[in-house]
């Protein structure tokens, strides 16, 4: 069991799943293109369907060397397994042809983002993900504050423009994706607002603000991520500069020439008497 | 009446609002929703009256715990009192069908903001406000510089494309509004500036500056908040640092070496005697 | 003379400029509503017409103060005489019609600029404007750098797409104009890219490139503006902190320390004879 | 050899090659002016030889100079070849008439680059070019993962959109093309995301997951870019610093106090005897 946990964890194992995962991901573009799908897309669907196989057997591999339950601590391996179970529904969907299904066959090209896990030790990635990491509270809270936002706007959105427009402000969700629309600038006053106030000329009250609230709060997040890195980085900086020559060391240099004075004095002392 | 104030900011009280906020920002969602409010109408009409009873008594007890005037020191209870005085009247509305008075039912929807203040500690976004709050001054000059330039370039905008592009430049307000389009870069030159040029072949003149000024401009204010912020945080790191071993600490360190050394020359100079 | 230049740069006076400025950025933008003009068009415009004459009165005292050549030191001064100039033009431009002339007359809404500039001590804008300062030489380069890659794209874009395009390549400041679009990234793909692409394919490997790198060049000037700005504040900090308690000041207390030594050991020697 | 390696890096020679490169740019845009190209079609395509004849000339010099291999070291002199030898391909290609190396034409123009790197001494940039050339590392794998979630989006775009959609998900490279739009934000909504949500109305959920992740991931090259400027320069101001009066400097100082303090105790020692 521990030689399975050691052979699934080293760098033959690894590296074999990554050149699967290229292979795959490759197979998988190669499908979208219908000239090469005609004539070689059988020989495309078998490799595919190995590359499968080896990710069903790579899932049982890592459940017995972590014993089914430690195979679910890790997210990666959520992720992982339900990439395999998808892949394998899809499989079956394309027998019942039930067509929502198929979405899930390329979910599997999300392996991609395994295989980049795989790659990168992140070295330089480390700082900015730790600030990215340190603000995430700061940007919750943002989140909720901004979902807040998106609710009240949708509701009163829903109530003032939902019967005139019912495209953009037919019901809450619709609301919120003409918001998120809006929150990007995305065709914001001649795509929606000037029409909607063509019809209600109070309209620019209800976009204007959104606009203005929202750039604000996404600034907010920017600069939060942004003085949280700097900090982190002035930290990193401040702590090596510690270890190298840090105010302790002027104390503790002081302390020594006290030590001396205190040596002399007692010299002095002795000597006095 | 000092027992109606303890209670009144007492957790039970808060944690009772609270609900009654998060359930009655739920119901304005329902209500949003033709297919739930034909079938349920009556009831979520019920709970919504009740809610705003509740926000009624809350807002009453607050005055008599805060003594009337005591209440309208803080913004909230004036951001409470209007939203409960602007649901009276939408409420009344109803009945006499005011068409515009009617979007004030929606505003209650903004005591979700009320219920984020109440759920947040705000802990983490603490260092940011701070520092907005720093450069509000410098922002609320920039604000100032903007307003300027914008009624520049809307009276100019005005008088030279006044005429041509009434829906555009029809007066100050729509010339205004158009020229906040162009600053958030939505379809100035495709939706504005091109059909302009078309008439007046120099309006390219009136549009590519206010677009870079407006873009220099907004600049400025983001600089300033991320410089803002990073100097708060810089400012807070250097004062706890300073609490745990300072540079003052040096100096005292040094002090106490030089009066022993006082100290050496006394007892030399009394053994010289 | 000397009396003249302190009553010219003293409180009443600029506060009286500032006033008439005010009130003449009123006028210029009742002006602009139809309504207003009609029923009190002849009011507006003598108002108007005095404002004018305060500026020429204040203008000709300038000058007098200064010695004429003393007034053209200041740029603001010949801010403020172009706009008298143009403002004189355009009363002429009136009588004789000439139409682009009475663009001129909008021109003095710009003194708004100057009232902002009488306005604001501009205090909290300081150190922002001094890193925009520090960093001009930095982005005039980059401007440089900017122009120039404007100019290779546009000569490109005339000679590949000039012919198709006239509206949008047709020459080459049709071109720059259609570049510091794309610039904006306002409608670059569904506007201008794609409809070029139906005709030429590889038009993608012109648009992209520039997205991409019109996209760094403006990143780089906000990074170097905003690096400017921290380490001005730093060097601000340091300065006010080198002021307080500095390590110059700790160099002087050893030193001190260091003479109490040399004084002890010639107490010493003398005793040791 | 190294007399003709001097003269070609001395001022005499890159000034003669600068000028020719602002002559030359200056032609190549006169060019595009039909009225002026009909007049005086002629001499501008006589100077345009001759340029290219210096450039040549240049060329052939620098190789003598470096002797061939040398040449190819630097990045810049594979940029003046490559761009020489387009030159002579669209000379050929006028006769031949091949349309798509006419492209090559206007390559020339790209020598403004070169012009600009002769000019600026780059000085002011300098820093923030050395941080954006630490933050590469990072860059680059931002730009892995970037291209790993295009490509992921894009097979996903193929198979659920491609043959309702054939101009904005036909194949990858189409998908590629659309995704980028829609990362700069350019019509994504209205001009893609809406059409496709009428045919399949879970659309959305590509989207606007689309748009987050790429914001992200942009979000995040800026935010080290910036982080990597401010700790440079911090890390040259403290090296400045560090110079002028540091942390080191103190503890010589101490350790002179030191040696005062052991020569008086060997003092006293003495007299002790």
């Amino acid at each position: 069991m521990e030689k399975l946990k050691k052979f699934v964890e080293g760098k033959l194992f690894q590296n074999t799943i990554l050149i699967v995962i290229i292979i795959n991901s490759i197979i998988l573009g190669l499908q979208t293109f219908p000239a090469v799908n005609n004539s070689a897309g059988d020989v495309l669907s078998i490799i595919d369907n190995i590359c499968l196989g080896i990710f069903i057997a790579e899932m049982l591999l890592k459940m017995v060397a972590y014993k089914f339950f430690g195979y679910f601590k890790s997210a990666w391996n959520w992720f992982d397994f339900i990439i395999v179970i998808t892949s394998l529904l899809s499989g079956l969907a394309v027998l019942s042809s039930i067509r929502i299904l198929r979405v899930f066959r390329v979910f599997r090209s999300l392996k991609g983002l395994r295989g980049f896990k795989m790659i990168s030790s992140l070295k330089p990635l480390q700082v900015i993900i730790a600030a990215i990491g340190k603000s995430l509270p700061g940007i919750s809270w943002t989140a909720l504050l901004l979902l807040i936002i998106y609710y009240i706007f949708s509701i009163i959105g829903v109530t003032q423009f939902g019967e005139a427009f019912p495209d953009w402000f037919g019901d809450i969700p619709k609301a919120m994706y003409t918001l998120f629309q809006v929150m990007t600038l995305e065709s914001w006053s001649m795509g929606i607002s000037r029409p909607v106030m063509e019809v209600f000329d109070y309209a620019w009250a209800y976009f204007v603000p959104f606009v203005l609230v929202s750039a604000f709060v996404m600034m907010n997040v920017v600069v939060g991520i942004v003085v949280n890195a700097i900090s982190e980085v002035a930290e990193m900086n401040r702590q090596e500069e510690h270890e190298e020559n840090g105010t302790t060391d002027i104390k503790a240099e002081i302390d020594a020439v006290k030590e001396h004075l205190a040596k002399l004095e007692e010299m002095l002392a002795k000597k006095g008497k």
